[in-house]
């Protein structure tokens, strides 16, 4: 039990924040608008309506739609009872939605009809555990919350408990729910925001879908420090330049394909996005919006995982992990391996998930010696920032040995004559699977098979160097 | 119990350190220079050493020493052991060093000869508990490393167990023993080092006593990112100069004192401050550094006391509590007033502290309603932000009634004639004390003493207002 003091958790941050930012707008969703102690008073409501539904310690709740401010209260109230909140996909099938039902097993499903409902209906007729679902675009969930006071219980919650349940990761084929923490969503969000200097006046316009952890970094990091979230119920270029000039949006989270629908839809600048903060995406896009000089606008991106409630590493820090977080690279027995080396990706701290819902051997494997095991392969560098390689589920079995691609393309890619290569496993009589390298070369440069094979003969074991090499000239 | 998996401690720190910045500089001293991986080694010599004194869980060490690196390396070594690093304050009088020792009861007494070394002795001499002492400054202490193994036992410890102890707070004529958690440090450095942009480039000359909080903040911060402290034995003007060019320090806290001394020693130019970044001081001391940028640089201060492990309200936050913390203003029972009235400020989350050490009494009064009360008045704005009036220990007693002098000077300071103010009490045969303004007038304003008198009664209690009025011209 973390010790009470220690206010790390939603409900103090909300209950502060009705305080210290009493007239500050904490979110805007179409029409709807409210102010920090209005969020608070909709927060308790819903609160109490869940308590009654039996809504308590570890119980889930299943948000089953688009980006509202409704899932920011639900994520809130759930924080508030010690709950767990769990956004589902809702670009999945009927069968992946109700498997994600059965599996975590929730005692109310908040749902959303718009776009969506169709395939909502046909997972709840699919799924076999009973819940409450509760409609949030037609009125239903704002009768849950007339219908109580907005007394806040003041419910005693761990910040080390699980808050939040994401499903990814599919290894045998079906996601699992990485149990993340509000002290995870709190520690990662402080750094986050300190990275992208986040401040109580940050308008951030959440288009990104809130089932993923790149979304809510912003909205948790924007929540924590009194800002604005402003939502936009799905991307929409449109609709996203006019919230930008309308809320006159400070930062936000755009994938490349929603950059070049906005560069396009506004590219006779009728709409004025130059409140935004970027780092440098392309010309056009520049040009539109106000390029930031945050420590994240000058060294975007790192490495992340859900199961990290996010990054693990940032550019930002040197390719470092952030602080209260710690890294190794490890062999296949856990015991780690000196820079220059690859080796799995484990990672410990504040920002690790509890586990798996409900995957026992899943997380006697992933969690083994206390550390969480990214099943990533990486290389600590001679300054100490980590490289990250790829995945170690590429594997190509040969003979007795496992090798991984991203190992022997990263070996690969020091020659100097090398642009680019992949790796893979091709049939071989002797030895079930042998190592295949296909070579972009540097323009002008020359090289052999040969030449290839030695380079990494000379810094691999033999058994993973390629046998095979394909060798294209850039 | 913290979570293990919330490496929120400095061991768990160090240990990252040792592989993110393997040949980062941690800390440089006079003639020594370590990096983050020798630093480690020499803190588990260190932690080895006290281990085999007693030196386990709640254990206190004292520090009666200046500025050195082998400070940080045994509130480090301590931090591994879940043990308590105490430093006293060496300006103290062998009387009030004499006291901390026996207060403290110290498993080890690290100690300094040079400048200190009669006082300490003489402390030594006239404290009652027995101790292990260890002196710094003519080899003992290196001693004792170089006897000890640099094997990290790895010790699980609780981070937001108590970790530092700085005496503060004699209500009483006597000190207390603040305790400060290993969280409570982290999580103020973490936002202190983000308000001040530290980065793992900062460099901090560590001259201010480390047995203030404020000097503290920064230490702390520039350790937890990877930076670099460099040592100041105590101020000299022309030493620090030096000090900031050789090393091209970022970072400093100094006082106006020191400020004044820097800018005249160095009134020729002839050292580069320049790798200095600074607020504004004063148009001198501006033009020989870097004027800074970050949120703090903008807005320097707030509010803050050793009990909130410094900063409670930071300026650069619109003086509001930094995130994961709350403050309430409250009456003399607990209850929260409203916005514009004037309270005790409390505080909770994760700087609190646990409390004074071997306090049960105080602790029952100053940490009532698990709040840590600070003694301080205080009033919530309009807009959420928080305005420090000033220390209850000011009281006046006018018949049964308690009078801050803090409240009636806020409300003087309303009046627009007003320019600056200042309450007391004086003797009454009849009420014991009533209460006595001097006022300050803007230039050109006039006013009378009735007006005065009567602004108060309008906003103030009737026996509060102020009997007596002198009023003086700017």
């Amino acid at each position: 039990m973390t010790d009470p003091r220690c206010s790390l958790t939603f409900g103090d941050v909300l209950r502060e924040h009705r305080r210290s930012y009493p007239s500050r707008t904490a979110v805007v969703c179409g029409d709807h608008r409210f102010t920090y102690p209005e969020l608070d008073d909709r927060v308790n409501r819903l609160a109490n309506g869940l308590t009654g539904l039996g809504v308590g310690d570890g119980e889930r709740v299943l948000w089953l739609g688009q980006n509202c401010h409704r899932f920011l209260e639900t994520l809130l109230a759930t924080a508030k009872l010690g709950a767990i909140c769990c956004p589902i996909n809702w670009r999945n099938s009927a069968d992946e939605m109700a498997f994600v039902i059965d599996d975590s097993k929730p005692r109310v499903v908040i749902w959303q009809d718009e776009e969506i409902g169709e395939r909502v209906r046909a997972a709840r007729e699919k799924a076999t555990h009973q819940a409450r679902w509760i409609q949030h675009d037609n009125g239903e969930y704002e009768t849950v919350l007339a219908d109580m006071l907005p007394i806040d219980s003041e419910v005693v919650v761990d910040a080390a408990a699980s808050a939040l349940m994401l499903y990814t990761a599919a290894f045998e084929g079906t996601p699992n729910g990485a149990l993340l923490s509000q002290m995870a969503m709190f520690w990662q969000s402080l750094v986050w925001g300190a990275t992208h200097e986040f401040t109580y006046e940050t308008t951030y316009l959440a288009s990104e879908p809130m089932f993923h952890v790149a979304g809510l970094m912003n909205l948790i990091g924007t929540f924590h420090r009194g800002g604005t979230n402003v939502f936009a119920r799905r991307v929409n270029a449109e609709q996203l330049c006019q919230f930008i000039e309308t809320e006159r949006c400070t930062t936000s989270y755009f994938v490349d394909k929603t950059i070049n629908e906005i560069v396009d839809v506004n590219k006779d600048g009728k709409r004025d996005l130059k409140s935004l903060r970027s780092p440098p995406r392309n010309p056009k896009w520049d040009a539109m919006v106000t390029l930031g000089s945050s420590p994240w606008d000058n060294q975007p991106g790192g490495y992340g995982q859900t199961e990290t409630m996010g990054m693990l590493t940032y550019h930002a820090l040197g390719s470092r992990p952030l602080p209260g977080v710690q890294a190794r690279v490890v062999d296949e027995n856990g015991n780690e391996v000196p820079p220059g080396e690859v080796g799995e990706l484990v990672a410990r701290g504040a920002t690790s998930m509890n586990g798996y819902y409900e995957r026992t051997d899943l997380n006697a494997t992933h969690q083994r010696d206390s550390w969480h095991h990214t099943n990533d392969l990486a290389r600590r560098e001679d300054d100490g920032s980590i490289a990250w390689l790829g995945s170690m589920e590429r594997i190509i079995k040969s003979g007795s040995e496992n090798i991984y691609p991203a190992e022997v393309e990263a070996c690969i890619k020091t020659h100097p004559a090398v642009a680019d290569c992949q790796v893979t496993g091709i049939p071989d009589a002797e030895w079930g699977q042998v190592v295949a390298a296909t070579i972009v070369l540097e323009a002008g440069a020359a090289v052999t098979e040969g030449d290839i094979i030695d380079h990494c003969a000379a810094r691999l074991a033999s058994y993973k160097k390629p046998r095979v090499v394909s060798i294209t000239h850039n």
